[in-house]
Parts: structure tokens; sequence; C-alpha cells
């Protein structure tokens, strides 16, 4: 099979798109309408051997999450994710039926969250997968991340630190029971783009959104940089996610550490005023996704956390220096 | 240098976006907006080893072609390029320098053709370097490759042959001038999307319109399948590169192998009505950019040549069985 025929086959995997798309996959190009709103797009790309492993993602899910996380990257903008183009560099000796549940990952993306795959390119590669996702979305009303003001209540969605130690427990022995270690790694595999709430946030008037990919520290951080504020948090308000404690207690290491560190949790950290904010809480009562009030917008510089002991401390991007292993 | 710090210098070395970017680089995705008008998406990658070799493209090239590729296929809608995403995993042990001059070649094309790089991710891989773009673009009245009709004359811009005779005497030792060896570098290493002939294909109502990335059998196959028509085309006709004529006689190959099958010409070749190919002439003729009559469209299927002695020939798309080297 050619490429065009490879293309057309996986293409006729996906979901028929809508009206809005008026040339889809097997042209130069796709084309698509918008109704003259400003639109949002975004790109990620994955490397197998440093994003993922085989042994750590199955073909699905890296589908799936490779797709997610552009979606999320839409959903931390307040807005609607709708188009998608993905490129894929498969390695010689990859099977086409690995790259079918690879697109089969990207259906489910699609029909859950209205990303139509509209183009793509296949490549083979000497080295390892590389996998490239592109989604344009729609947002009337975009949020940066450096319209964060003092006096804004900072807040998350979700609960965190899941996907770390999700890696964690299908890397190392662990002494979690079965169904928390199922639980994590389905945190890791499939995470869950906040699409409804980014979209309510924008709607609310949040000042600043970013989503949870690099770790809570490093996305405050640069909510603070970008705002030209202070993140002031508090520790014993962090929403851990309860597994992640299990598995923090048994390895003896700070369960903060997976939700401030860890990344990937893909949840969405903002800053917003009072009424913003009860805004936000009234409208996502209906959506069963907590959200948590973790600390407060001031003037300053920086991240930085209380802990229950009145303590301060101040959180990096990375906290190489703050959190190590009990037992290293 | 974190990944942040190193887009937001490479950023830096990009022309400033218009106010039509409301958002740039630097957050979960750009914003952008159009005055409603259908946008054009399109993306490609390239992966060394596979598509370039370090020894055929210099760095500045490579972000040259890599983005003038997509480029080019919006072109080939009749759109014109807005707005760029790219994408980029590089090998361990690639100096920062490296990228820079990529992210020049960027701008060139940026500068040239009015297509903003907007987005982009840089990543690591222990394989060959992998680059993938996206272009986003305006086309009001898009052009499918499946638009051919019937008594459609069938047209190409430019001259053919270049890009893959210039690989050729990069790799191999031959007779050609040194000024025909240069020449034929410049058509491998630094392609012009036809931008503005493709604009005017759009206005004056052109059938169907394809970019020569593989080739003029390879894209006529494409054109004819896509309408359900027979592409003939004369094969005096074929506008072969003088260059690559000098070539060709040296290692004793028939130029037009490297017209038909060759491929990365990017020229435009596309169906058009009497009518719109007049017009078509006319509006070129100010651009100094050479538009050929290369045949016409029949009812049928497939692509027939035919040669000066009357013969007709089938061109399937690679050609494998039709043109080998007389010496081989």
């Amino acid at each position: 099979m050619d490429e065009f025929g490879l293309i057309a086959a996986l293409a006729r995997r996906l979901p028929k798109p809508g009206a809005d798309v008026l040339l889809g996959i097997g042209d130069d190009a796709a084309v698509v309408r918008t109704g003259g709103a400003p639109f949002v797009v975004t790109t990620d790309t994955m490397v197998e051997g440093v994003h993922f492993l085989e042994t750590t993602l199955t073909d699905y899910n890296l589908g799936y999450k490779s797709l997610a996380v552009s979606v999320s990257d839409i959903a931390a903008m307040g807005g609607q994710p709708k188009f998608a183009v993905v490129s894929i560099a498969i390695p010689s000796g990859w099977a086409p039926e690995r790259l079918e549940r690879v697109y089969d990952g990207f259906r489910e993306v699609t029909e859950r969250f209205g990303c139509h795959v509209i183009g793509g390119d296949v490549v083979s590669t000497s080295g390892p997968l590389v996998i490239t996702t592109t989604v344009i979305g729609e947002a009337a009303n975009p949020i940066p991340r450096s319209g964060a003001r003092p006096g804004d209540i900072l807040f998350v969605t979700g609960r965190l630190g899941g996907s770390s130690a999700g890696l964690q427990v299908m890397q190392e022995a662990t002494s979690v029971s079965d169904i928390s270690k199922a639980c994590l790694i389905e945190r890791h595999q499939r995470p869950e783009p906040r699409v409804a709430i980014g979209s309510l946030c924008a709607t609310a008037g949040v000042h600043a959104l970013n989503d949870v990919s690099d770790g809570l520290a490093s996305e405050l951080n640069e909510i603070a940089a970008a705002s030209g504020v202070r993140c002031v948090i508090d520790a014993d308000k962090l929403p851990v996610l309860p597994e992640v404690v299990e598995l923090a207690r048994g390895v003896q290491r700070d369960p903060l550490s997976y939700a401030l560190y860890g990344g990937e949790d893909y949840e969405l950290v903002g800053a917003a005023s009072n009424r913003a904010f009860a805004t936000l809480l009234a409208g996502a009562s209906a959506m069963n996704v907590p959200i948590t009030r973790i600390g407060r917008v001031d003037e300053g510089d920086g991240v930085v956390m209380r802990r229950p002991d009145g303590q301060m401390e101040v959180l990096d991007p990375k906290g190489y220096n703050h959190f190590k292993r009990d037992d290293a």
C-alpha cells in the first residue's frame, strides 16, 4: 500500500467530518470554514524513548494521548477543538495494523471532543516513532496565561499526580493494590482534556489558564512569570489523587512531589476573580469535575507554597532541590 | 536553555506577526483571526536519511524547504499562506546554532510568502532529525484536484526536472558545467512555491490544481483519478529545464524521466477551460513565470503521453517500467 492508499485507509477509520469541512483528507490541503471567530492552533510532538515507551503506552493510547494533549492545549485557551492534522514518522518494520490502532485512538478523541482529523502525513524513519499533532480550535474569548492579577483565586481541576505515579507503577515494583495500579496507569495513558471546563472558564471570565503538562509548580511559574505576579498556594489544599497518596506511602516519598513535579496530568490550573470563580464553581457542579481553590495571586513574582506548619517554600519549576526521595 | 527559553529565543529570530495574530508563540496555543473566509491547512514531515541528507541540504535550506513545501501545498489550493506551526525532533548533539539556521530559513519563507510561524514544538530524539510543518492559509475559492473536465487544457508552471537532477549532481560525478550544477542544486534545495500563480488560478477559475511534489506523472494520475478523467500529454511540450537536458545527455538518460518521475519541483500542474487558461496566461505574463500547455483532458481514465513519433505511452505514477537508464 502506498502512502495515499494508507492515508485513505486510515481516514476511513475516522468519523465523517461535518459540513464545516469543505475538503478533508486526500488533497494538497484541507479546507475548513469558521464563522469568522478567532481560531486557536497548537502542536505537540511525542518521540518514542523520550516521551513514551512501547512498554508504557499501547498503540491505541498513543493515538489517544498524542491527540488528547493537543486538545488539552486548546481547552487551556478556553477554546473548542475543531480540526487536527497528524503526522507520524514510523520505524521500519511497523505493521500497518499498529498504525490503525493509533488512528483508532484518534477516533476516540474525535468522537468525544469534536476534533476532526482533516489531514496528515505518514513517513518512515530509521529512528524511533515520532508523532506530531496539530489542533485548531475556535475560541471567542481565548484565555492567556498572562492575565492573572493580584487578589485572584488560584484553582485547579480534578486530582493531581496520577500520571507520573502511573508511569512509576509500570516501571517499578510497588506495593499498591491492583485496582489502584489500574487507576494510575489509566491516568498516565488516557488523560482527560478538560474541554467543557475550559469553555466554562472562558464564559466566566477566568483571567489566566494553563493545562498541567509539566507539573503544577512549572505551570504556576509560567502564570506568575507571564502575568508579573506571585502565586501563593497552600500545601494542604492541593487535590492529590488518593491512589497517589497510597503509592507515595509505600515508596516513602512526599505525595505532593507527584502533583507539583510529575506532570502530564492535563488538569487545568487558573487564576480568577472571586466573582468568576463563583460562576465557574456553579457551572462545574453539573460536570462532576472537582474544582479546588488552592491559593491566591499576590503582587511580586515566583511561586511559594505554605506548608501546614506555616513554613513557606519557594517552588521553582522543576523542584530538583526541594523534593527528594527520603530513601535517596 | 530549557525548551521555552529555546523557543522564545528562536521566535525572536522571526518577523513580528501582524495584527491578525492575537497571540503567537509562548502560550498553550496561538490565536489567529480570519475574516470569516475558509482557511486551508496542510502538514508535511521530512526525516533525515529519508527525505534529505546533511550532505544534500544545509540547515538554512532545511528550514526554507520544509516550510516552502507546505506553502506550496497551499498554493496548489489557490490559497494564501497565513500561519505555520513547526515541530522539530532534534538528534542529541545538535548545536543550538544549527536550529537557529533552520529558523533563519523559516524566516525567509515568512518574509517572502507572508506565512507567520505562530507556534511549534522542539523535542529531542535518539534517531534522525524529523521536522513537521503545518501551514494554514486563506482560500476564498479553493481548487481541488478533482475538478478536471473533458475538454480542459492541461498546463504546468516553470521548468521541470531540476530538483531530482540537483540531487544527482550532488551525489554522483557528472559532466555538467559548474554553473549548471549550481542551478540544479538550487532547484533541489530552494524550491519556489507558486503562491501568486496559485492565487491567479483561483481567480481565473482553474478546475483542478496540484503541486509537483512526486513527479508530473504522479500528479497527473492523481488529477485523473480524483476527477474521473484521462490526462493526455505531449512529450515534446513538456518544459524540461535546459540544465536537466545537459545532465541527461551526459548520463545517457531520457531527460523526460526527471520531469515525469523526479519529483520535488513544486511547480503547479492544472486543468482549465480555454477561457480560464487564457485569463491565466494573461495574468501570469507579468510574473515572469512560464506557463506551458502540455496536453488536454479526455473522457476515460489514467495518463497517457504521446511521443513525437506518435506512439502513445501509458504513464503510471512511478514509471518504474518505463524509464530506465540506458546504461543500466
